[in-house]
């Protein structure tokens, strides 16, 4: 077996790129009818599946050295395969032998903390976002600067996880060279294509295929609630701010989520379980959605908002639900359009505000190009570039 | 009310890009508490709700003639909105006038009728793919010419929707150009890039990244599992194909979902409710997603497949899960494995075949390049993209 050995007992070990830390140490092993039983030198005990530890051997033969890709395929081995024997290393590893075949594996006491599956310890490990309210954003807004985020990872993985736990961040001193939106969105990853194209440009058009370019005021929404996978993050770079009025409000759908859950059970069901429809036609496209208004996970916490009022389409549920289903929806609106909620911020030439779009719904006021022009530049990139980066970054740490 | 008006009493009338065509028109409407009652010509009755009307009317005012989104916000009537008069206008169109605000809306039959929203409506409307196994496929594969596909816009429509229905499609006689494959998938609409690129080049490769860049067997998979919206439609077209072996498998993941469903309805629940958590880590990326192998929707209609043995993480369930999971994802394996149930094609040069990568997992086996070189290309659309251009095509019918 060709595993990565760490010769000294409190380094990381490497699997796959990830170094594990050691903080614990195995002190016992028993093996149960399907389990193994580790006790941890702190008391602590983890319990893990035979067939769990069989799929996950980390050795050369089950795991590609060149891809990092499983070789072992889980029909080579009966669902009741068993140890018959596990003991603790010299290393102080944890070995088994197995009954099959009598391959034997080898587990990282790091690693085996950091993949336990009991309860409480994925209870642990879910994110939890951080929400807002206009108070809260207005002293706790993370602010970076464009050269930090830029040349320093450092500053690049901390405006991340910020940017994932808080949803929104403002970068300020931006180069206002037009496609500059792109460089900062490529410090994390490749730009999400749309129909509306790599970049976008947010300023009045003529022959406006969006409401976003014209000069009207926009009500608070996500964009593109019309695709199947909305985009993640959404960047908005100012180049130009002249003009009067068009000042940014954003809101965090999720902290009005949270107020519907605590305050109105019978519409936070609605919004929950039965879904909008959403339209975008256009001369050579037509998209359509159906989703709820709040998305939630099988452990019921709010992972998603998708709104946009003027991107709907004809309801197309159970009648015996349309009705709860406005209710709601116009509940939500509602608290979109109280001040409580809203986060203000005229952009000026040189900021870039950066926000989750699946989570924080966004709009401006009106505004009057007879002061000047207003231009901004735009492009999305999606939440697995966003949590892949802070992976690739957090193996540095 | 600057409403499009059509003249003759049979003609289609387009609203926001899409015709309506009038197959039935009214005879009577009525009015009750919530809704309004609307008799057509055939006996047949629909109901439609006060608010759902009012949110939909398509007058000048509701919505903008530029951008074609709605500009009426459902936050401006009250939920309680009724009707102080509906009649049958000489036009055969309904006319409701609102108690609220005294607006006037005109309803078009065609439209109604599409977007009547009765339990037997909605059923009808509902997407059913036709699933197959090996000996369906070997008879009915559909298969289309490179010419047809790039320069006949009704042969497009034509092969869309077969793989809408199929999920799966051969062209012949494509250029072996590269970048060709391009060509094809942009007929649909722009390429969806990943962590591959935009085009991605299958032959073995030294410092292979993934197993499809080797010449190792590869066990059916459905690609980027590891990615929360697995990538739809995948091309790969065959520039070159001298090596022994290679042989593609393909396999409809809804028929052995199906399967299961009817005889192992343990195992489906399961597979159904319990995720697997894929990992793909390179030196740049680290891609993570839990999600389940079969993902069904409100109605319990089964809508994707996920599954690559090669790109999995540890499970990250509940303990008492872990055994009936595998147990499902076990026999999930063990069918895509079972000849009854695949499609094998050994791909020539100028051969180019497009599937379904969130319904039909495939493979290939080894290969061996003493006789000669193995090259394919390709790329990947998504599902959104598919339904919109099917939608646009036909809007000309």
């Amino acid at each position: 077996m060709q595993i990565p050995v760490d010769t000294t007992a409190n380094s990381s070990t490497v699997i796959g790129f990830t170094p594990y830390k050691t903080a614990l140490f195995p002190l016992s092993v028993s093996c149960d009818a399907n389990t193994i039983n580790v006790t941890w030198d702190n008391g602590d005990t983890s319990l893990f599946h035979y067939i769990w530890l069989r799929d996950n051997c980390q050795c050369a033969k089950c795991v590609s050295t060149l891809t990092r890709e499983q070789l072992f395929e889980i029909c080579d081995v009966p669902l009741s395969i068993k140890a018959t024997k596990a003991w603790i290393n010299a290393q102080r590893r944890i070995m088994i032998e197995w009954d099959f075949d009598q391959h034997i594996s080898e587990y990282f006491p790091g690693w085996l903390q950091a993949h336990c599956y009991s309860d409480s310890a994925r209870l642990k490990r879910q994110f939890k976002p951080q929400t807002w309210n206009s108070s809260d954003i207005e002293t706790r807004l993370p602010q970076y600067q464009y050269n930090d985020v830029i040349w320093n990872d450092n500053t690049l993985l901390s405006w991340l996880k910020d940017l994932r736990s808080f949803g929104i961040s403002l970068i300020e001193n931006v180069d206002t060279t037009p496609d500059t939106v792109a460089k900062v969105a490529e410090r994390i990853s490749f730009i999400r294509q749309t129909n509306f194209g790599r970049l976008f440009d947010v300023k009045a058009k003529p022959n406006a295929n969006s409401a976003a370019y014209t000069t009207l005021r926009l009500p608070l929404h996500t964009d593109l609630p019309t695709r199947e996978l909305q985009p993640g993050l959404q960047f908005l770079h100012c180049l130009v701010n002249d003009a009067t009025g068009g000042e940014s409000i954003l809101v965090d759908g999720f902290k009005i989520a949270e107020h519907i859950r605590q305050h109105q059970p019978q519409a936070y069901l609605a919004l929950t379980q039965y879904p909008l429809s959403f339209y975008n036609k256009d001369a050579d496209s037509d998209y359509r959605f159906d989703g709820p208004v709040i998305a939630t996970n099988s452990r019921g916490a709010i992972t998603e908002i998708r709104m946009a009022n003027f991107l709907r389409g004809p309801l197309a549920i159970a009648p015996e639900q349309v009705m709860d289903l406005y209710a709601g929806y116009q509940l939500f609106i509602e608290l979109t359009r109280d001040s409580r909620f809203q986060f203000l911020h005229r952009l000026s030439a040189g900021e870039l505000i950066v926000f989750d779009n699946r989570r924080v719904l966004h709009s401006r006021n009106a505004f009057d190009l007879k002061q000047g022009a207003r231009h901004l530049q735009g492009c999305y990139v999606d939440t697995d570039e966003l949590t892949s980066r802070i992976r690739v970054l957090e193996r540095a740490l």
